[in-house]
C-alpha cells in the first residue's frame, strides 16, 4: 500500500458534513479500491463545534480556509464553502497555487470565475473537478467531460433546480396555486426565506452556464444566458397545458445554432409521454443530444447531503487514480468565446396563454395578428369563465367574465411571435400580459 | 504534440465500421481532446473488401486479429469481432500479452471470461475496458466503476434488450399479441431469425452478469443468473396490468440480500407514472440505487453503430488520457466469489393470472391456496370471457368460456407464492399454467 490520500475539507455544512459521513461510512471501502487508505487530514469551518463530528477524530482544525489549502499535509483541497469570492475562491487559489488538486461542488464560483480557475489548475498541473456543482449525484460532469468525448454535443438541457421542480409538480398533482406551493415548499426547506435565486432561475443558469462550456469547449459565460423564472405560472397553464398532453417544466438548454450559442433558463412544456415529463418532485434531470450517443438522460437526486458527498466522493477518486484532466475537458486555452446566439432566431413551437375583454373582433384580431407574422396555428382553445352569482345574492344572470384562449402554434422563429404578441397587446384586446412558453422538441 | 494514439481494430460489421466512420469525422475534435492525434493504424475483418472504407486509406490490412493485436504499430487494441471465444478470445489475450490496452464491445466474452482476462489485463498492466457490451451509448459501466465508486451498492436493473423493449411496446401500444410483433421486429432487423437469445432473456443475462460484478464487486457468474423471457407474455396480461397502473418490461435485476446476491432476467411490473415506464421501443434504461447517491437512472440508445461506436471511443479517449484502472474496478485477485440467493427468499409483490374453469368453488380454492400461506391480496378481479354466438349461427345463448382471475398480492415470499401456484394447479381448477410476474418496487 502506498502514502494514504490525503484530504483537507473546507466547509462543514450540509455538503461537508455529508462527506465526513461518506468517508467515515464507506472509507475501507474506497481505501480497497485505491489500494491505499483515504484520510482527512484537516478541515476548516467557522466554528471549532462544528468539527465535533465522528469521523473528524484525527483531523487538525484550520480555523483559516486558506492556510488548510496551503497545509503541505494535505493532497486533495475540497472545497465546500460556498459564494462565488471571498474565502472560497481565494482558498482555491491558494490550492492550486501549492499545486495541489481541488474538488469543489461551488458552481458560483465556477459560473463566474471557471476559466481562470482552469488556467490556474492546468498551470500547476493538477486537477480542478466540479461534478457535485451540477445536479448533486447525477454524474453530468463526467458523463459530458469523458463518456461522449468523442461526440460533437447538439443540446444539452436539463431540470437543474428541485425547488422550481417541487413547485411545478405541486401545483400540477394538487391544483394549488403557485404562492400557495412556494409556502410548503419554505416550509419544507426546500426554498429559502428569499426564494429569488431558485424560482427566478438563477440557480439553473449558474448551472447551466458550467455544462454549456463543456458540452461546447466555450468559455463559462453566465452573462450571456436568457433567464425567466416560474413566477408567471398559474394554475390556468398548468391545466391548459395538462389537457393539451404536456407538463411544464423550468428547464435549461443550451445548443450550438449557426448564429452561435442559444443557452436559456424558461420554463418550457414537455410531452407528457416523455421520460422527463416523469421527473417529479425535487428529482433533477439532464438530457444531452449527442452526434454518435444520440440522446442520453441522466435521472437523480439533484441535492442534498449524501448525494452531493458522491458527486465530490467520486471526483476524489478519480484524483486518487491519478486521473488529471482539464476542468473543462477542452484545455483552456482552446476554449472558444461564447458567442450568444440571438434568441429572435429561435425557431420552435409555443404555447400561449391570452385573456381576452369580452369585445366583439377580439378573436379576428388575434387570428389576424399571428396571420400577418405568418404564424399557423395547431390549436386554439377559447373557454369563457362564467362567474356565478354570489351565494346570498339576488338572483340575476350569471357574469360573463374576461375569456381565456389557449393557442398552440406550429414551429415559427421567436421573433414573429414577440412581435405578434406585441400587436396583440397594443390592440387592447387582452386584460394582461399573454403568456408565452416555449415548447422544448425532445 | 506527443506521438500518436495509434488503434488497431478487429471487426468491421457494425460497431467496427461505426468507430471508423465516428473517427473519420470526429478525429479532429478528438484529437484537440487529447492533445495527439488519433489514428487508426492497422484493422482486421474475414474480407479485406471490408476495409474499403472511408477513414481507412492509412491503416494496414490484418487477415489475422492475433497478429493486428500484437503489432507493434498499435497502442490500443479494438475487439469488435463478438463471441465468447475463438478468434474475439484469442485476440484480446494476444493484444494484453503484448502490454497493449483493450477496448471490447463483446459482452459474451465478458460475461464468460471476465475475470480472467481482467487478471491478465492486470498483471500486464494495461487497460481492458468495455463500456459498449452493455446498453450501447448509456455510461453505465462508467457510472459504476467511477462515479459511484464510493457508494455501496444496493441494487442495479434495467432494460438491457431493445429487442423484448420494443416487442412489449408495441404489445401495449397496438394492442396486438406477441408473436404478430415478433414478426414485426424481424422484419424491422431488431429481431434475429432465431430470436431466443433476445426474447429468452439471455442477451439481458450477459450484460446483468457483467453490471452485477462492477456492482457488488463480486466475479462474473453468468451461470448463477435466473433467466425468465417474455415468450409467456400475453395481450391479456399487458391489459390487465395496464388497467391496474403498471407497465410489463423486461428486467434484469441484481441486489446484495444477507443470503447472497439476488441476481435475475424476467418480466416485471413497474409503475405507470415511473420514468423507466416511459421508455419505450428499442431504447435501454439502467437505475442504480446506492447508499449515498440514492436513485440514478440512465436512458439512451442500447443497441446501433453509432451509439455504440460512441461507447467504444470514450473507452479509448480514458486510455489516450492514462486512465487505467482494473476491468472491475476492484482488483480481480479481490473479487468476492457470487454467492447466489435463493430466489425462494424474494420478497415482494405479485401479479398472477389465472384462467379458471367455470366450476363452483374456484374462487374459494384460490382464496384458500392463497390465505394458508398467508398471502394477502390487494385486489382480486374476475372477468367471465362471454363468447358472443358466431354470425350466421343460430340465435342461442352466449357461451360461456373461461373466466380470468387477476390478482395483485401484498409482499410475500417467492417461495409462499410458488408452493400456493403449485396447490392451484394440483387442485385442477386452472386451465392452463398461471402466470406470475414479480412487481419490482422502484
Amino acid at each position: 500500500m502506498s502514502e494514504p490520500l490525503t484530504l483537507g475539507i473546507a466547509g462543514l455544512g450540509t455538503v461537508g458534513g455529508g462527506l465526513v459521513d461518506l468517508i467515515h461510512q464507506n472509507g475501507k471501502h474506497i481505501s480497497s479500491i485505491l489500494g491505499r487508505e483515504i484520510r482527512i487530514a484537516g478541515v476548516s469551518a467557522k466554528a471549532k463545534s462544528e468539527a465535533q463530528r465522528e469521523g473528524l477524530a484525527n483531523a487538525v482544525f484550520f480555523s483559516d480556509a486558506v492556510a488548510l489549502a496551503k497545509d503541505p499535509s494535505i493532497a486533495i483541497f475540497v472545497e465546500l464553502i460556498g459564494g462565488e469570492g471571498g474565502i472560497a475562491k481565494a482558498s482555491v487559489e491558494a490550492a492550486l497555487n501549492a499545486k495541489k488538486h481541488v474538488v469543489t461542488a461551488n458552481k458560483a464560483l465556477l459560473a463566474t470565475h471557471g476559466v481562470e480557475l482552469a488556467q490556474l489548475a492546468e498551470k500547476n498541473g493538477v486537477a480542478l473537478y466540479f461534478e457535485a456543482a451540477v445536479a448533486g449525484a447525477i454524474p453530468v460532469i463526467k458523463t459530458l467531460r469523458e463518456a461522449l468525448s468523442a461526440n460533437k454535443i447538439k443540446r444539452v438541457y436539463g431540470i437543474l433546480n428541485g425547488t422550481c421542480n417541487f413547485i411545478l409538480t405541486q401545483m400540477q398533482n394538487e391544483k394549488r396555486p403557485f404562492a400557495d406551493v412556494l409556502k410548503e415548499a419554505q416550509a419544507l426547506g426546500y426554498a429559502e426565506a428569499d426564494p429569488t435565486f431558485d424560482i427566478g432561475g438563477f440557480d439553473t443558469a449558474h448551472k447551466l452556464a458550467i455544462l454549456t462550456s463543456l458540452a461546447f469547449g466555450t468559455k463559462v459565460a453566465l452573462d450571456q444566458i436568457h433567464i425567466e423564472g416560474i413566477q408567471s405560472i398559474t394554475q390556468a397553464d398548468i391545466e391548459a397545458t395538462d389537457s393539451l398532453g404536456y407538463r411544464i417544466k423550468l428547464l435549461g438548454v443550451a445548443r450550438e445554432t449557426e448564429s452561435g450559442i442559444e443557452a436559456r433558463v424558461s420554463p418550457a412544456l414537455v410531452y407528457k409521454d416523455s421520460a422527463i415529463a416523469e421527473v417529479s418532485g425535487v428529482t433533477n434531470a439532464v438530457a444531452i443530444d449527442a452526434d454518435f450517443a444520440g440522446n442520453i438522460l441522466l435521472v437523480g437526486a439533484g441535492a442534498g447531503a449524501k448525494p452531493t458527498a458522491s458527486a465530490v466522493a467520486s471526483d476524489i477518486i478519480d484524483i486518487g487514480f491519478g486521473f488529471i484532466m482539464p476542468p473543462f475537458v477542452t484545455p483552456s486555452a482552446n476554449l472558444k468565446a461564447h458567442k450568444r446566439a440571438k434568441l429572435d432566431e429561435h425557431y420552435g413551437s409555443y404555447y400561449v396563454r391570452l385573456t381576452l375583454h369580452d369585445k366583439p373582433g377580439a378573436m379576428a384580431s388575434i387570428a389576424k395578428a399571428m396571420g400577418d407574422r405568418e404564424i399557423s396555428l395547431e390549436s386554439i382553445v377559447q373557454h369563457r369563465h362564467v362567474t356565478p352569482p354570489a351565494p346570498g345574492a339576488a338572483a340575476h344572470p350569471a357574469q360573463h367574465s374576461p375569456a381565456t384562449v389557449i393557442i398552440i402554434t406550429h414551429e415559427t422563429t421567436e421573433e414573429s411571435m414577440r412581435k405578434a404578441l406585441e400587436t396583440i397587446e397594443k390592440d387592447g384586446k387582452v386584460t394582461e400580459r399573454p403568456q408565452m412558453i416555449r415548447i422544448e422538441e425532445l
